[in-house]
């Protein structure tokens, strides 16, 4: 935790610079982090409330020339959908963040306090806050964002869970994060709302949990593209899946929509499809969409009668 | 979580042979990860067992060429040390450690493997386990180690309670590790028992149950060295110290000692150092050394008498 082990002595410490960053990002993040005792920055470890139920641990990473071109975005963006990432994958599981901490690994001159600004905002998007983490000097910047999380009531909802004669459904519309990162190396200016899939995607929080709420047999977001998570959810089900349909965003093309990646839609396996969308109803929520159903093939991910195209690769 | 989220589609995936080295990670941590139902390796997010108390959260970063120089160490040392410096905040605290999850950042042609050995080695060493984590490609190694931690039933320990007239205390003895990459870098050999404090640092969990157990009133890990760690607990606590002794490990200097880092001894706070040796005692544990006292000099960090040197920087 901040501030013990950023750039530790035996190799040339700066860690009152990191002090000084440290104080800068708590500023940012507000007194209220400050002023919980002996909770959160500035001590050794971020002190929680105890869940209500058994807890989710994840973490996700985001490096610099590998998800994010610092020549055609800014580093906060870094921050922001490393953070999402990882919020993400508590709400593939149906659960609640509880909490984040984050790890910054940055040269000196990169501005971290941007970055942790970038967590924070996709942290404040599903009601959650950024309760500590790390900085150390790095040749190249990557972030670290961890989220602990709440398992709803039902249980964790696992991606081994299909079985044949589900239905598949996914949240949102597919292809728009990689649409907008096509559209900003053509070009587009940076606050062009088309740009947004890519810059500010959304962790699906809510439909997780009303997912889970329904009674889902296995759920996963979306992160490596369509094709390439849904052969992990056969793989890990023992299953195959045809599917026959792909919601598009506007403006992405079918390539997009099945290999693109960043989405963070989630894509739901439920015996009953009309019982999953009367959940998502209730919760005040858009219907999931419909794309394909659960197979006994076991492995074999179909569209349109065909193998899938193995995209995500090509990029 | 592994999976997702690796190198992702629109950058240029290499996901499959993440799996690759996923699935070589699960068979190297065990069976036990993978029969665990919905929890741990290879779906989004670890679930694990509700804590009896309120948790503990914090993560850090171990950077090749700031924390590890590859040239002398093997990489396996990085997962070692990182996961360390994380479960060393928990013990800092008073707490448990209940899971730990990985970040892994690093070129095609790193042993990740290794160092996820690294990792799940230290984590073994405080009865807990690896439960998750995430590969990313990068220019340059780094690891994430985020720790999980339970809070002891008599809340966690903050740096900032110390208070005039409290005793200063330390566990172990300080320096080893400053004094092992000292002697690597003149050309010891790598398997020297000399260098273990460096490569093989100890969580001082059981440490850290026993001083809260006891009642300290403040605790921290020394991480980047004794004086400046002091400094923070000084100005977290708005005190002094007066610091008298410093016990050194065999060979050390008195500057590696007060200024070397990644010791991860514990400094205890404590009204009464007779109370806090009897509650090591009962835990069978090796009683801490007294170092010092707390004064009312706020802000002041004394040696000796004097200003204490503000060692780190140097090295």
């Amino acid at each position: 935790m901040l501030p013990p082990n950023p750039t530790t002595a035996p190799h040339g410490g700066e860690a009152w610079r990191e002090d000084v960053a440290l104080e800068r990002i708590a500023d940012l993040l507000g007194a209220s982090l400050l002023s919980t005792g002996p909770t959160g920055w500035g001590d050794d470890a971020a002190v929680l409330e105890r869940p209500k139920g058994r807890v989710l641990l994840c973490c996700d990473a985001g490096v610099e020339g590998v998800h994010l071109d610092a020549s055609l975005f800014p580093i906060a963006d870094l921050g922001y959908r490393t953070a999402i990432a990882a919020l993400s994958d508590v709400a593939a599981m149906g659960g609640r963040p509880l909490g984040v901490v984050v790890s910054i690994c940055a040269p000196g001159d990169v501005d971290v306090v941007a970055i942790e600004q970038g967590v924070a905002a996709a942290c404040a998007t599903v009601g959650c806050t950024v309760v500590g983490g790390d900085l150390s000097k790095a040749a190249i910047t990557s972030v670290t964002a961890c989220a602990l999380g709440e398992e709803p009531l039902q249980g964790a909802i696992p991606r081994s869970g299909a079985r044949p004669g589900d239905v598949l459904s996914v949240t949102g519309a597919l292809g728009g994060a990689a649409m907008g990162l096509r559209r900003r190396r053509a070009g587009m200016g940076l606050e062009d709302p088309e740009l947004r899939w890519f810059r500010r995607p959304r962790a699906r929080i809510d439909a997780g949990v009303a997912a889970a709420r329904a009674g889902a047999t296995a759920m996963l977001d979306i992160s490596d593209g369509l094709a390439r998570d849904l052969r992990r959810m056969a793989a890990a089900s023992g299953v195959g899946i045809d599917l026959d349909d792909v919601p598009l965003c506007d403006g992405a093309s079918l390539d997009e929509g099945l290999g693109g990646g960043e989405d963070y839609e989630l894509v739901v396996a439920h015996r009953d499809a009309g019982a999953l969308a009367a959940a998502f109803e209730s919760a005040s929520l858009e219907a999931p969409t419909r794309i394909g159903t659960v197979t006994d093939l076991v492995g074999e991910v179909r569209y349109g009668g065909a193998p899938a195209p193995d995209l995500g690769w090509r990029h």
